[in-house]
């Protein structure tokens, strides 16, 4: 990150990015190696829930370094060069909104736990419903839940980066705003929103 | 990773997830603690290149641990558990592809390969043109050649994962394919084409 990018600590913005975007990358240590792996996941009750194998790679680095740190990134508009009205292809870039979790990981064991944290992972991804409530006491979840590892990634820090053009001088930002409007993609919209309320805040 | 999803050594689909996916996550060693940095990024020669400041934190781990890890995502659509009728949770889902990357950092200091990795960037990323040629005879590249960070992730291993249905019965998997159809959005015909591939070549 660039000097001039900055953190905000917006628990708005923070819950609105991990309820929107699907999945994030966890980043783990496996012995001495560094080790990425993609995830849906939901926040749920202040932690990082996401389940998988009890068995597995990720299950086995947990036992051996429960560290790790959970990145989320909403990727906004590709900023071309020439929206800076430019010969330069300095300008180029792309805006983004991401989120960093570190802290570590707990398996989770208790059963009504487990059922919630899936519970809450499906109201996530499918919210509109469509299957029986997750109860361990309902014998078709019994043994899905009883197989599935879940886990939890407790934090113990948190940043919430925006680069939305709080680099830019106030002419090219907005130059910036006025080209994003004319490409008026919905990912543009969206973008000049963002724009605004993070050099608002600036 | 489940164990019925399989990795798969294929260059096209490789080389194309890399070309049109914008960004990745690039997990690191910061001392002893994991840390994930989402980053645009462009394959060129061989190797995962993208730019930074030369002092910032990423350039200071680098220094101390080269050793990365950068995965990039292509999320395919969400498959509700309902798609394969059932009363169940269980069989919901998210289709995806996905690239591990695994090796070393280098700092690349040449500044004809700076230009021509800045430049590869760019044709990724800015594909219209409307700049000029990155070269460092060029006053208005001089400065921002030698001020900016270039590094490339040297693969020493390369693993590429599906997950598009190779679980699913035969049965089940025509169920969702069926419902993904009707369903139709974009990413879902996407995904359709995905998970028949992924099927032919299991």
């Amino acid at each position: 990150m660039r000097r001039s990018e900055f953190e905000v600590h917006d628990k708005a913005v923070f819950e609105e990015l991990l309820a929107t975007c699907e999945y994030g990358t966890l980043s783990l240590i496996d012995e001495d190696e560094p080790y990425g792996v993609p995830l849906n996941f939901v926040w749920y009750e202040e932690s990082l829930c996401f389940h998988g194998s009890k068995e597995g790679r990720k299950a086995e680095v947990f036992r051996k370094n429960a560290k790790a740190s959970f990145s989320v990134v909403k990727a906004l508009s590709l900023i071309p060069s020439y929206f800076s009205n430019t010969r330069s292809a300095s300008p180029a870039t792309q805006f983004f909104i991401s989120v960093q979790i570190t802290g570590k990981i707990e398996v989770v064991e208790d059963v009504s736990t487990k059922c919630a944290m899936l519970t809450a992972l499906m109201q996530k991804l499918q919210p509109e419903g469509g299957y029986d409530a997750i109860e361990v006491t309902n014998p078709i979840y019994t043994k899905m839940v009883e197989q599935t590892g879940l886990f939890r990634l407790m934090p113990e820090s948190i940043s919430i980066k925006f680069k939305a053009g709080q680099n830019l001088s106030e002419e090219r930002r907005n130059l910036v705003i006025e080209k994003l409007l004319e490409r008026g993609e919905p990912l543009d919209l969206l973008s000049v929103k963002l724009i605004q309320e993070a050099n608002k805040k600036a």
